[in-house]
């Protein structure tokens, strides 16, 4: 039995994916609700079931008798009890700031493809998603990443300094969603950025992570937070 | 000379609007840069100036030497460090938690407004925007809000229990900002939320805010990330 339990919806990376990665890194027991088989029905009676601090969606942790929701609050907990971050505060303050403005990213990613409503599928939208997907492209894509490499200029070898911390995972991963659901203009956009391609690749070859990678717990993206429409790309 | 110095654009709330709640109800001395002549060359001069830790976009915080940005990681050193938020792990947790849901809910209101691109005017997204704005009002501001109601019904009288804390006043101006920009729909949810509108009338008569709300610093919504355009509006 783990002390940790990570509730995430099957079938996608989605957000649990950024709770996920700094577990296995950190060789933290937990129990992957996820992977057993009424994990939908699981975590649709969780999120009606009354109490103090209720989630609203997931992913939620629940540790030392906690439930703890929202990515990067997750994310925090896990940072200061784990070590996953640095200990002092300004390094603390800098990891959170840092993968805030991932699930800002993240969260732009989602509306390119769902700009209207969750509630529709795609193809409902494909109309506006051609529109968001342009600007998101154009717009958004350079100006993240072109601050990440800025950051990656100040910070070496990782975010926070001499070791990784939860941000270094995140970022990997984020990067991973975005050159599958726009590879061609994630690939224009990556010539630029030579450290933040040095990053994903120590962050890919981290031993720590090894065993998780290489695993089929380690899922695909399919129709998740970032998903890839051949007409939502171009160079 | 105050110690902290907010830096936030000029003539909107905005994001900043957060931060200085807090920054007001608990009676820290600030230098508002957005009250300065010259704030908006000044923020912009700052966003391309190296440091180590840059912010991406404005709110950030200049305290103790640290440039801390995105809203609710300034809020969660202010919490720790002002006693704005419980002391003990799973109170500042909660609070944080909650935070990031209502920063959630501010960027899908702002998205509403600029479903495409943040790089275009409303005139021209606002055949998107009236779409975006139809599934805000069915699904989103009840999610919400019903979320914050069930939480109020177990965290009494504040979110966090005895004392208010940050996410207190960063709800009381969500609430402002939703009624604000779509009174109609607000009105008909509000309705169902009567411990929601109790804490919004809590947080307005705290005497801690008195000072600040009655002052011309107390800024209009206008343009910002909550706006009225009366065709995205309707019961």
């Amino acid at each position: 039995m783990s002390a940790y339990e990570l509730w995430y919806w099957p079938g996608i990376p989605g957000r649990g994916e950024f709770v996920r990665l700094a577990l296995e890194a950190g060789r933290i027991p937990y129990r992957d609700v996820a992977l057993e088989p009424d994990a939908v029905a699981a975590l649709q009676q969780e999120l009606v079931t009354p109490r103090d601090h209720p989630p609203l969606a997931p992913p939620w942790l629940r540790a030392e008798g906690m439930t703890i929701a929202q990515t990067a609050n997750i994310l925090l907990f896990l940072g200061e009890r784990h070590g996953l971050a640095p200990d002092e505060l300004a390094g603390r303050l800098w990891v959170n700031q840092v993968q805030l403005t991932i699930m800002d990213m993240a969260a732009e990613a989602h509306n390119v493809h769902h700009p209207v409503s969750v509630a529709l599928t795609y193809e409902e939208q494909a109309a506006e998603a051609a529109s968001a997907a342009h600007a998101f492209r154009t717009d958004r894509i350079p100006k993240f990443l072109h601050w990440f490499e800025r950051v990656l200029l100040h910070n070496q070898p990782w975010l926070a300094g001499a070791r990784w911390s939860y941000a270094d995972l995140s970022l990997w991963h984020l990067l991973e969603g975005l050159a599958f659901a726009f590879p061609q203009r994630f690939a224009g956009v990556a010539r630029d950025c030579p450290r933040l391609i040095q990053l994903h690749a120590r962050v890919a070859a981290l031993p720590e992570l090894a065993d998780y990678l290489g695993s089929n717990r380690c899922q695909a993206f399919g129709d998740g937070l970032f998903r890839h429409y051949p007409e939502l790309d171009a160079a």
